[in-house]
Protein backbone atom coordinates (compact mmCIF):
# COMPACT_ATOMS: atom_id res chain seq x y z
CA UNK A 1 0.00 0.00 0.00
CA UNK A 2 1.08 3.63 -0.49
CA UNK A 3 1.14 6.58 1.86
CA UNK A 4 -1.53 8.09 -0.70
CA UNK A 5 -3.65 4.67 -0.23
CA UNK A 6 -3.32 5.32 3.61
CA UNK A 7 -4.34 8.29 3.51
CA UNK A 8 -7.12 8.05 0.84
CA UNK A 9 -8.60 5.37 3.26
CA UNK A 10 -8.11 7.45 6.90
CA UNK A 11 -10.17 10.69 4.87
CA UNK A 12 -12.83 8.29 3.44
CA UNK A 13 -13.30 6.44 6.72
CA UNK A 14 -12.91 9.47 9.11
CA UNK A 15 -10.76 7.04 11.04
CA UNK A 16 -6.99 6.69 11.82
CA UNK A 17 -7.70 4.07 14.51
CA UNK A 18 -5.17 1.18 14.42
CA UNK A 19 -6.90 -2.05 15.98
CA UNK A 20 -3.84 -4.48 17.92
CA UNK A 21 -4.49 -7.83 17.62
CA UNK A 22 -2.48 -9.11 20.88
CA UNK A 23 -4.17 -12.32 20.98
CA UNK A 24 -4.09 -14.17 24.66
CA UNK A 25 -5.89 -17.38 24.82
CA UNK A 26 -6.48 -16.70 28.70
CA UNK A 27 -8.63 -13.79 27.77
CA UNK A 28 -10.80 -14.68 25.16
CA UNK A 29 -14.05 -16.22 25.25
CA UNK A 30 -13.69 -19.76 26.39
CA UNK A 31 -16.39 -21.23 24.00
CA UNK A 32 -13.84 -19.91 21.22
CA UNK A 33 -10.90 -22.52 22.79
CA UNK A 34 -12.91 -25.18 20.90
CA UNK A 35 -12.23 -24.74 17.74
CA UNK A 36 -8.82 -25.44 15.93
CA UNK A 37 -7.61 -22.04 15.47
CA UNK A 38 -9.40 -19.85 18.21
CA UNK A 39 -6.62 -16.95 17.75
CA UNK A 40 -7.81 -16.75 14.21
CA UNK A 41 -11.42 -16.93 14.84
CA UNK A 42 -10.88 -14.19 17.13
CA UNK A 43 -9.18 -12.00 15.23
CA UNK A 44 -11.97 -13.01 11.79
CA UNK A 45 -14.83 -12.08 14.31
CA UNK A 46 -12.88 -8.87 15.53
CA UNK A 47 -12.08 -7.81 11.90
CA UNK A 48 -15.50 -8.44 10.33
CA UNK A 49 -17.04 -6.21 13.11
CA UNK A 50 -14.68 -3.41 13.00
CA UNK A 51 -12.87 -3.08 10.05
CA UNK A 52 -15.29 -0.23 8.54
CA UNK A 53 -14.35 1.56 11.94
CA UNK A 54 -10.00 1.12 11.47
CA UNK A 55 -7.69 1.84 8.83
CA UNK A 56 -5.42 -0.70 10.08
CA UNK A 57 -4.66 -3.84 11.74
CA UNK A 58 -1.47 -4.89 13.81
CA UNK A 59 -0.69 -8.41 14.84
CA UNK A 60 2.09 -8.24 17.75
CA UNK A 61 4.14 -11.36 16.88
CA UNK A 62 4.76 -12.40 20.69
CA UNK A 63 0.97 -13.31 21.18
CA UNK A 64 1.72 -15.97 18.17
CA UNK A 65 5.34 -16.84 18.74
CA UNK A 66 3.98 -17.94 22.40
CA UNK A 67 1.71 -20.54 20.78
CA UNK A 68 4.06 -21.90 18.46
CA UNK A 69 3.75 -23.64 15.36
CA UNK A 70 -0.38 -23.25 16.38
CA UNK A 71 0.43 -19.65 16.83
CA UNK A 72 2.98 -18.80 13.56
CA UNK A 73 -0.18 -20.29 11.62
CA UNK A 74 -2.88 -18.42 13.15
CA UNK A 75 -0.60 -15.09 12.23
CA UNK A 76 -0.65 -16.56 8.55
CA UNK A 77 -4.33 -16.87 8.62
CA UNK A 78 -4.51 -13.67 10.18
CA UNK A 79 -2.54 -11.68 7.36
CA UNK A 80 -3.98 -13.37 4.47
CA UNK A 81 -7.31 -12.79 5.52
CA UNK A 82 -6.79 -9.07 5.70
CA UNK A 83 -5.11 -9.30 2.22
CA UNK A 84 -7.88 -11.24 0.54
CA UNK A 85 -11.27 -9.72 2.36
CA UNK A 86 -9.46 -6.25 3.42
CA UNK A 87 -7.21 -4.93 0.61
CA UNK A 88 -8.01 -1.40 1.22
CA UNK A 89 -6.22 -2.12 5.39
CA UNK A 90 -3.14 -0.99 6.38
CA UNK A 91 -1.60 -4.08 7.94
CA UNK A 92 1.07 -3.83 10.33
CA UNK A 93 3.47 -6.76 11.97
CA UNK A 94 3.99 -5.54 15.52
CA UNK A 95 7.94 -7.00 15.53
CA UNK A 96 10.45 -5.13 16.69
CA UNK A 97 13.04 -6.87 14.92
CA UNK A 98 16.58 -5.97 13.60
CA UNK A 99 19.98 -7.75 13.14
CA UNK A 100 22.91 -7.42 11.14
CA UNK A 101 22.10 -6.60 7.59
CA UNK A 102 21.68 -10.31 5.56
CA UNK A 103 19.87 -11.23 9.05
CA UNK A 104 17.16 -7.67 8.78
CA UNK A 105 17.31 -8.88 4.95
CA UNK A 106 15.96 -12.37 6.06
CA UNK A 107 13.02 -10.52 8.58
CA UNK A 108 12.21 -7.97 5.64
CA UNK A 109 11.42 -11.14 3.51
CA UNK A 110 9.75 -13.53 6.43
CA UNK A 111 6.96 -10.02 6.60
CA UNK A 112 6.57 -8.28 3.41
CA UNK A 113 7.13 -11.13 1.25
CA UNK A 114 6.46 -14.66 2.85
CA UNK A 115 3.76 -13.37 5.27
CA UNK A 116 2.80 -9.69 3.13
CA UNK A 117 2.07 -7.16 5.62
CA UNK A 118 2.16 -3.72 4.42
CA UNK A 119 4.76 -2.86 7.54
CA UNK A 120 6.86 -3.92 9.94
CA UNK A 121 7.98 -2.17 13.22
CA UNK A 122 11.71 -2.51 14.59
CA UNK A 123 14.36 -1.11 16.93
CA UNK A 124 16.76 1.01 16.31
CA UNK A 125 19.83 0.04 18.73
CA UNK A 126 21.90 -1.81 15.45
CA UNK A 127 21.96 1.46 13.62
CA UNK A 128 21.70 2.12 9.81
CA UNK A 129 22.30 -1.45 8.47
CA UNK A 130 19.86 -3.14 10.00
CA UNK A 131 17.34 -1.36 9.52
CA UNK A 132 18.07 -0.20 5.60
CA UNK A 133 17.12 -3.28 4.50
CA UNK A 134 13.79 -3.08 5.41
CA UNK A 135 13.54 0.29 3.26
CA UNK A 136 14.87 -1.38 0.18
CA UNK A 137 11.45 -2.75 0.06
CA UNK A 138 9.07 -0.29 -2.30
CA UNK A 139 5.45 0.33 -1.52
CA UNK A 140 5.99 -1.34 2.51
CA UNK A 141 7.00 0.82 5.54
CA UNK A 142 9.14 0.32 8.27
CA UNK A 143 8.45 1.79 11.95
CA UNK A 144 10.87 1.97 13.58
CA UNK A 145 10.68 2.54 17.62
CA UNK A 146 11.52 5.93 18.61
CA UNK A 147 9.86 6.68 21.78
CA UNK A 148 7.98 4.19 24.01
CA UNK A 149 4.50 4.07 26.07
CA UNK A 150 5.97 1.48 28.68
CA UNK A 151 7.44 2.78 32.09
CA UNK A 152 11.18 1.72 31.21
CA UNK A 153 10.49 3.94 27.81
CA UNK A 154 12.74 6.21 28.97
CA UNK A 155 15.29 4.60 30.50
CA UNK A 156 17.66 4.62 27.68
CA UNK A 157 15.32 6.64 25.11
CA UNK A 158 15.82 9.72 27.40
CA UNK A 159 19.10 10.31 27.87
CA UNK A 160 21.09 13.38 26.66
CA UNK A 161 23.28 13.18 23.90
CA UNK A 162 25.04 16.80 24.10
CA UNK A 163 21.34 18.05 25.77
CA UNK A 164 19.95 16.12 22.98
CA UNK A 165 17.52 12.94 24.02
CA UNK A 166 18.73 9.57 22.45
CA UNK A 167 14.87 9.45 20.77
CA UNK A 168 15.44 12.50 18.97
CA UNK A 169 18.88 11.49 17.90
CA UNK A 170 17.27 8.04 16.72
CA UNK A 171 14.86 10.28 14.64
CA UNK A 172 17.39 12.73 12.91
CA UNK A 173 19.88 9.89 12.13
CA UNK A 174 16.98 7.91 10.35
CA UNK A 175 15.92 10.55 8.15
CA UNK A 176 19.49 10.48 6.68
CA UNK A 177 19.17 6.74 5.77
CA UNK A 178 18.91 5.44 2.30
CA UNK A 179 14.76 5.67 1.05
CA UNK A 180 13.89 7.11 4.93
CA UNK A 181 10.76 8.17 3.22
CA UNK A 182 9.91 4.85 3.78
CA UNK A 183 10.20 5.43 7.52
CA UNK A 184 6.97 5.87 10.02
CA UNK A 185 8.03 6.00 13.45
CA UNK A 186 6.20 4.88 17.21
CA UNK A 187 5.69 7.36 19.56
CA UNK A 188 3.99 6.36 22.96
CA UNK A 189 0.85 8.09 23.57
CA UNK A 190 1.70 8.25 27.33
CA UNK A 191 4.48 10.73 26.04
CA UNK A 192 1.99 13.33 24.63
CA UNK A 193 3.53 16.21 25.65
CA UNK A 194 7.03 15.29 23.83
CA UNK A 195 4.70 15.23 20.45
CA UNK A 196 5.57 18.91 20.03
CA UNK A 197 9.36 18.66 19.61
CA UNK A 198 8.88 15.48 17.94
CA UNK A 199 7.13 17.08 14.81
CA UNK A 200 9.56 19.62 14.73
CA UNK A 201 12.00 16.92 13.49
CA UNK A 202 9.97 14.63 11.69
CA UNK A 203 7.00 17.43 10.21
CA UNK A 204 5.32 14.54 7.57
CA UNK A 205 5.88 11.25 8.80
CA UNK A 206 2.88 8.89 9.84
CA UNK A 207 4.02 8.48 13.82
CA UNK A 208 2.25 4.85 14.80
CA UNK A 209 0.85 5.83 18.28
CA UNK A 210 0.20 2.81 20.75
CA UNK A 211 -1.01 3.69 24.74
CA UNK A 212 -4.21 5.15 24.12
CA UNK A 213 -6.56 3.00 26.06
CA UNK A 214 -5.36 0.34 28.75
CA UNK A 215 -1.69 2.14 29.15
CA UNK A 216 -3.33 5.30 29.39
CA UNK A 217 -2.54 7.84 26.58
CA UNK A 218 -5.24 10.60 25.38
CA UNK A 219 -6.16 10.80 22.16
CA UNK A 220 -7.01 14.60 22.15
CA UNK A 221 -3.67 15.38 23.67
CA UNK A 222 -1.87 13.46 21.11
CA UNK A 223 -3.55 15.06 18.13
CA UNK A 224 -3.18 18.66 19.52
CA UNK A 225 0.36 18.19 19.12
CA UNK A 226 0.97 15.19 16.47
CA UNK A 227 -1.41 15.98 13.51
CA UNK A 228 -0.73 16.94 9.92
CA UNK A 229 -2.13 18.10 7.72
CA UNK A 230 -2.42 14.51 6.10
CA UNK A 231 -3.27 13.14 9.52
CA UNK A 232 -0.23 11.25 10.06
CA UNK A 233 -1.20 9.51 13.13
CA UNK A 234 -2.38 5.70 13.31
CA UNK A 235 -3.60 5.80 17.05
CA UNK A 236 -3.21 1.96 18.06
CA UNK A 237 -5.80 0.28 20.98
CA UNK A 238 -5.27 -3.08 21.63
CA UNK A 239 -6.60 -4.66 24.91
CA UNK A 240 -8.74 -1.18 25.56
CA UNK A 241 -11.00 -2.88 22.19
CA UNK A 242 -10.09 -6.85 21.84
CA UNK A 243 -10.99 -7.46 25.13
CA UNK A 244 -14.43 -5.13 25.44
CA UNK A 245 -16.97 -8.34 26.12
CA UNK A 246 -15.74 -11.52 26.96
CA UNK A 247 -18.60 -13.75 25.61
CA UNK A 248 -20.66 -14.80 22.62
CA UNK A 249 -21.37 -10.98 21.80
CA UNK A 250 -17.34 -10.10 22.28
CA UNK A 251 -17.09 -9.00 18.50
CA UNK A 252 -20.24 -6.08 19.13
CA UNK A 253 -18.46 -4.82 22.34
CA UNK A 254 -15.18 -4.54 20.55
CA UNK A 255 -17.20 -2.39 17.47
CA UNK A 256 -18.31 -0.31 20.01
CA UNK A 257 -15.56 0.39 21.78
CA UNK A 258 -13.42 1.21 18.73
CA UNK A 259 -16.75 3.32 17.55
CA UNK A 260 -16.07 5.47 20.20
CA UNK A 261 -13.04 5.74 19.02
CA UNK A 262 -13.76 6.61 15.59
CA UNK A 263 -16.00 9.36 16.63
CA UNK A 264 -13.72 11.00 18.63
CA UNK A 265 -11.17 10.96 15.93
CA UNK A 266 -14.18 12.21 13.23
CA UNK A 267 -14.72 15.20 15.31
CA UNK A 268 -11.30 15.69 15.26
CA UNK A 269 -10.50 15.68 11.78
CA UNK A 270 -13.67 17.60 11.18
CA UNK A 271 -12.51 20.43 13.37
CA UNK B 1 21.02 -25.05 32.34
CA UNK B 2 22.81 -23.34 34.90
CA UNK B 3 25.73 -21.22 34.67
CA UNK B 4 28.06 -23.70 36.43
CA UNK B 5 26.95 -26.65 33.91
CA UNK B 6 28.20 -24.25 31.00
CA UNK B 7 31.47 -23.40 32.32
CA UNK B 8 32.06 -27.55 33.65
CA UNK B 9 31.61 -28.22 29.50
CA UNK B 10 33.76 -25.39 28.26
CA UNK B 11 36.35 -26.90 30.45
CA UNK B 12 35.78 -30.21 29.55
CA UNK B 13 35.45 -29.72 25.97
CA UNK B 14 38.44 -27.10 25.80
CA UNK B 15 36.22 -24.90 23.70
CA UNK B 16 34.04 -22.24 24.17
CA UNK B 17 32.87 -22.24 20.42
CA UNK B 18 29.14 -21.34 19.72
CA UNK B 19 27.47 -22.42 16.21
CA UNK B 20 25.59 -20.22 14.57
CA UNK B 21 22.82 -21.90 12.70
CA UNK B 22 21.84 -18.71 10.02
CA UNK B 23 20.50 -21.25 7.49
CA UNK B 24 20.02 -19.89 3.96
CA UNK B 25 18.27 -22.23 1.28
CA UNK B 26 20.17 -20.35 -1.17
CA UNK B 27 23.73 -21.84 0.23
CA UNK B 28 23.40 -25.51 1.44
CA UNK B 29 23.96 -28.28 -0.92
CA UNK B 30 21.22 -28.15 -3.65
CA UNK B 31 20.66 -32.57 -2.99
CA UNK B 32 19.17 -31.21 0.53
CA UNK B 33 16.87 -28.99 -1.43
CA UNK B 34 14.57 -32.24 -2.37
CA UNK B 35 13.63 -33.21 1.47
CA UNK B 36 10.97 -32.16 2.91
CA UNK B 37 12.69 -29.99 5.79
CA UNK B 38 15.96 -29.29 4.49
CA UNK B 39 17.04 -26.54 6.89
CA UNK B 40 16.32 -29.43 9.80
CA UNK B 41 18.48 -32.17 7.75
CA UNK B 42 21.23 -29.42 7.43
CA UNK B 43 21.20 -28.81 11.16
CA UNK B 44 20.91 -32.16 11.75
CA UNK B 45 24.45 -32.80 10.24
CA UNK B 46 25.97 -30.16 11.27
CA UNK B 47 25.18 -30.94 15.08
CA UNK B 48 26.35 -34.56 14.36
CA UNK B 49 29.59 -33.71 13.28
CA UNK B 50 30.57 -30.90 15.31
CA UNK B 51 28.87 -30.92 18.83
CA UNK B 52 32.12 -32.29 20.43
CA UNK B 53 33.77 -29.17 19.34
CA UNK B 54 31.30 -26.66 20.43
CA UNK B 55 29.53 -25.60 24.18
CA UNK B 56 26.82 -23.95 22.34
CA UNK B 57 24.49 -23.19 19.06
CA UNK B 58 22.58 -20.53 18.18
CA UNK B 59 19.60 -20.46 15.31
CA UNK B 60 19.12 -16.69 14.28
CA UNK B 61 15.30 -16.92 14.25
CA UNK B 62 15.01 -14.82 10.87
CA UNK B 63 16.65 -17.60 8.82
CA UNK B 64 13.30 -19.39 9.82
CA UNK B 65 10.41 -17.25 9.46
CA UNK B 66 12.15 -16.22 6.10
CA UNK B 67 10.79 -19.64 4.91
CA UNK B 68 6.92 -19.16 7.02
CA UNK B 69 5.57 -22.49 8.94
CA UNK B 70 7.87 -24.31 7.14
CA UNK B 71 10.92 -22.47 8.82
CA UNK B 72 9.37 -22.17 12.04
CA UNK B 73 8.82 -25.96 12.16
CA UNK B 74 12.43 -26.09 11.42
CA UNK B 75 13.22 -24.09 14.12
CA UNK B 76 11.06 -26.30 16.44
CA UNK B 77 12.47 -29.55 15.29
CA UNK B 78 16.00 -28.37 15.49
CA UNK B 79 15.66 -26.99 19.32
CA UNK B 80 13.91 -30.34 19.88
CA UNK B 81 16.84 -32.68 18.47
CA UNK B 82 18.98 -30.20 20.21
CA UNK B 83 17.49 -30.79 23.53
CA UNK B 84 16.95 -34.65 23.12
CA UNK B 85 20.04 -35.79 22.11
CA UNK B 86 22.28 -32.97 23.50
CA UNK B 87 20.79 -31.64 26.40
CA UNK B 88 24.41 -30.89 27.74
CA UNK B 89 24.57 -28.33 24.60
CA UNK B 90 23.54 -24.53 25.80
CA UNK B 91 20.72 -23.37 22.99
CA UNK B 92 20.12 -19.85 22.38
CA UNK B 93 17.21 -18.03 20.17
CA UNK B 94 19.13 -15.54 18.41
CA UNK B 95 15.91 -13.42 18.42
CA UNK B 96 16.92 -9.82 19.61
CA UNK B 97 13.58 -9.48 21.17
CA UNK B 98 11.47 -6.40 22.85
CA UNK B 99 8.71 -5.00 23.69
CA UNK B 100 6.10 -3.64 26.57
CA UNK B 101 6.27 -5.88 29.95
CA UNK B 102 3.32 -7.87 29.40
CA UNK B 103 4.22 -8.71 25.48
CA UNK B 104 7.98 -9.43 26.36
CA UNK B 105 6.38 -12.34 29.04
CA UNK B 106 5.05 -13.63 25.64
CA UNK B 107 8.40 -13.71 23.60
CA UNK B 108 9.63 -15.23 27.17
CA UNK B 109 6.74 -17.95 26.97
CA UNK B 110 7.84 -18.43 23.18
CA UNK B 111 11.49 -19.14 23.68
CA UNK B 112 11.74 -20.50 27.31
CA UNK B 113 8.71 -22.75 27.22
CA UNK B 114 7.51 -23.60 24.15
CA UNK B 115 10.38 -24.07 22.81
CA UNK B 116 12.47 -24.79 25.50
CA UNK B 117 15.49 -22.99 24.69
CA UNK B 118 18.63 -22.14 27.42
CA UNK B 119 18.74 -18.44 26.38
CA UNK B 120 17.20 -15.79 24.05
CA UNK B 121 18.80 -12.44 22.75
CA UNK B 122 17.19 -9.25 23.30
CA UNK B 123 17.19 -5.89 22.31
CA UNK B 124 17.71 -2.68 25.19
CA UNK B 125 16.31 0.05 23.98
CA UNK B 126 13.31 -0.01 25.45
CA UNK B 127 14.60 -0.05 28.93
CA UNK B 128 13.98 -2.25 32.25
CA UNK B 129 10.32 -3.74 31.90
CA UNK B 130 11.32 -5.13 28.11
CA UNK B 131 13.98 -7.24 29.67
CA UNK B 132 12.98 -7.69 32.95
CA UNK B 133 10.18 -10.39 32.27
CA UNK B 134 12.80 -12.41 30.50
CA UNK B 135 14.90 -12.39 33.44
CA UNK B 136 12.16 -13.82 35.36
CA UNK B 137 12.74 -17.12 34.73
CA UNK B 138 15.14 -19.31 36.50
CA UNK B 139 18.24 -21.21 34.80
CA UNK B 140 17.75 -19.45 31.47
CA UNK B 141 19.50 -16.55 30.31
CA UNK B 142 18.55 -13.26 28.80
CA UNK B 143 21.29 -12.29 26.13
CA UNK B 144 21.18 -8.43 25.76
CA UNK B 145 22.77 -6.41 23.03
CA UNK B 146 25.40 -3.91 24.12
CA UNK B 147 27.84 -3.15 21.37
CA UNK B 148 26.80 -5.04 18.22
CA UNK B 149 29.35 -6.01 15.23
CA UNK B 150 28.14 -4.53 12.24
CA UNK B 151 28.70 -1.12 10.17
CA UNK B 152 26.09 0.77 11.87
CA UNK B 153 26.99 -0.23 15.41
CA UNK B 154 28.20 2.87 16.74
CA UNK B 155 25.58 4.81 15.28
CA UNK B 156 23.88 5.04 18.52
CA UNK B 157 25.52 2.67 20.43
CA UNK B 158 28.69 5.21 19.95
CA UNK B 159 26.61 7.99 21.20
CA UNK B 160 28.25 10.18 24.32
CA UNK B 161 26.11 10.60 27.14
CA UNK B 162 28.38 12.57 29.92
CA UNK B 163 31.36 11.07 28.34
CA UNK B 164 30.07 7.58 28.89
CA UNK B 165 29.21 5.41 25.28
CA UNK B 166 25.43 4.71 25.15
CA UNK B 167 26.41 0.98 25.37
CA UNK B 168 28.35 1.59 28.73
CA UNK B 169 25.22 3.02 30.06
CA UNK B 170 23.61 0.00 28.58
CA UNK B 171 25.70 -2.20 30.45
CA UNK B 172 25.86 -0.50 33.89
CA UNK B 173 22.17 0.14 34.08
CA UNK B 174 21.42 -3.55 33.59
CA UNK B 175 23.16 -4.40 36.10
CA UNK B 176 20.69 -2.79 38.36
CA UNK B 177 17.81 -4.46 37.05
CA UNK B 178 15.97 -7.78 39.00
CA UNK B 179 17.82 -10.84 38.29
CA UNK B 180 20.95 -9.53 36.65
CA UNK B 181 22.56 -12.31 37.51
CA UNK B 182 20.73 -14.16 34.71
CA UNK B 183 22.14 -11.58 31.86
CA UNK B 184 24.67 -12.57 29.37
CA UNK B 185 25.90 -9.52 26.76
CA UNK B 186 26.30 -9.26 23.11
CA UNK B 187 29.59 -7.63 22.28
CA UNK B 188 31.06 -7.88 18.56
CA UNK B 189 34.57 -9.30 17.92
CA UNK B 190 35.13 -6.38 15.22
CA UNK B 191 35.47 -4.16 18.44
CA UNK B 192 38.13 -6.26 20.03
CA UNK B 193 40.11 -3.02 21.40
CA UNK B 194 36.21 -2.35 23.65
CA UNK B 195 36.85 -5.50 25.54
CA UNK B 196 39.00 -3.85 28.37
CA UNK B 197 36.82 -1.22 29.30
CA UNK B 198 33.54 -3.67 29.12
CA UNK B 199 35.33 -6.00 31.65
CA UNK B 200 35.22 -2.82 34.11
CA UNK B 201 31.63 -3.20 34.09
CA UNK B 202 30.75 -6.53 33.29
CA UNK B 203 33.88 -8.09 35.13
CA UNK B 204 31.86 -11.58 35.09
CA UNK B 205 29.01 -11.71 33.42
CA UNK B 206 29.30 -14.24 30.06
CA UNK B 207 29.71 -12.37 26.63
CA UNK B 208 28.14 -13.75 23.44
CA UNK B 209 30.84 -12.45 21.13
CA UNK B 210 29.94 -12.71 17.47
CA UNK B 211 31.74 -11.53 14.47
CA UNK B 212 34.16 -14.06 14.37
CA UNK B 213 35.13 -15.01 10.63
CA UNK B 214 33.05 -14.04 8.01
CA UNK B 215 32.73 -10.53 9.93
CA UNK B 216 36.42 -10.13 10.21
CA UNK B 217 36.84 -10.43 14.15
CA UNK B 218 40.08 -11.70 15.44
CA UNK B 219 39.42 -14.88 18.49
CA UNK B 220 42.92 -13.66 20.02
CA UNK B 221 42.42 -10.50 20.10
CA UNK B 222 39.26 -10.67 22.10
CA UNK B 223 40.38 -13.66 24.75
CA UNK B 224 42.85 -10.82 25.25
CA UNK B 225 41.11 -8.78 27.36
CA UNK B 226 37.61 -10.72 27.69
CA UNK B 227 38.35 -14.01 28.73
CA UNK B 228 37.27 -14.70 32.77
CA UNK B 229 38.84 -16.96 35.20
CA UNK B 230 35.45 -18.85 34.46
CA UNK B 231 36.18 -18.06 30.60
CA UNK B 232 33.35 -15.84 30.15
CA UNK B 233 33.33 -16.09 26.77
CA UNK B 234 31.24 -17.60 24.17
CA UNK B 235 32.78 -17.02 20.69
CA UNK B 236 29.92 -17.44 18.20
CA UNK B 237 31.14 -18.32 14.38
CA UNK B 238 27.89 -18.66 11.98
CA UNK B 239 29.00 -18.79 7.74
CA UNK B 240 32.76 -19.39 8.46
CA UNK B 241 31.51 -22.99 9.52
CA UNK B 242 28.27 -24.15 8.15
CA UNK B 243 28.99 -22.93 4.90
CA UNK B 244 32.77 -23.92 4.66
CA UNK B 245 31.58 -26.93 2.04
CA UNK B 246 28.86 -27.05 -0.38
CA UNK B 247 28.65 -30.65 -1.10
CA UNK B 248 27.45 -34.25 0.16
CA UNK B 249 30.66 -33.74 2.74
CA UNK B 250 29.72 -30.68 3.84
CA UNK B 251 29.39 -31.06 7.43
CA UNK B 252 33.01 -32.97 7.66
CA UNK B 253 34.27 -29.69 6.46
CA UNK B 254 32.05 -27.68 8.79
CA UNK B 255 33.37 -30.00 11.51
CA UNK B 256 37.32 -29.18 10.13
CA UNK B 257 36.74 -25.41 10.82
CA UNK B 258 34.94 -25.83 14.10
CA UNK B 259 37.89 -28.03 14.79
CA UNK B 260 40.24 -25.65 13.76
CA UNK B 261 38.96 -22.72 16.10
CA UNK B 262 38.19 -25.23 19.09
CA UNK B 263 42.25 -26.22 18.64
CA UNK B 264 42.77 -22.53 18.98
CA UNK B 265 41.08 -21.59 21.68
CA UNK B 266 42.33 -25.21 23.53
CA UNK B 267 45.78 -23.34 23.48
CA UNK B 268 44.63 -19.84 24.71
CA UNK B 269 42.39 -22.09 27.78
CA UNK B 270 45.85 -23.93 28.16
CA UNK B 271 48.07 -20.89 28.73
Amino acid sequence: MTKQELIYQIRKKNSFLCIGLDVDLNKIPKYLLKLEYPIFEFNKQIINATHHLAVAYKPNTAFYEAYGIKGWKSLQKTIDYLNKKHPEIFTIADAKRGDIGNTSTMYAKAFFEDLNFDSVTVAPYMGSDSVEPFLAFEDKFTIMLALTSNKGGLDFQGMKINNNELYKEVLQKALTWKNSNNLMFVVGATKAKYFESIRKIVPNHFLLVPGVGAQGGNLQDVCKYGLTKDVGLLINSSRGIIYAGNDIDFAKKSAEKAKELQQEMEMILKK
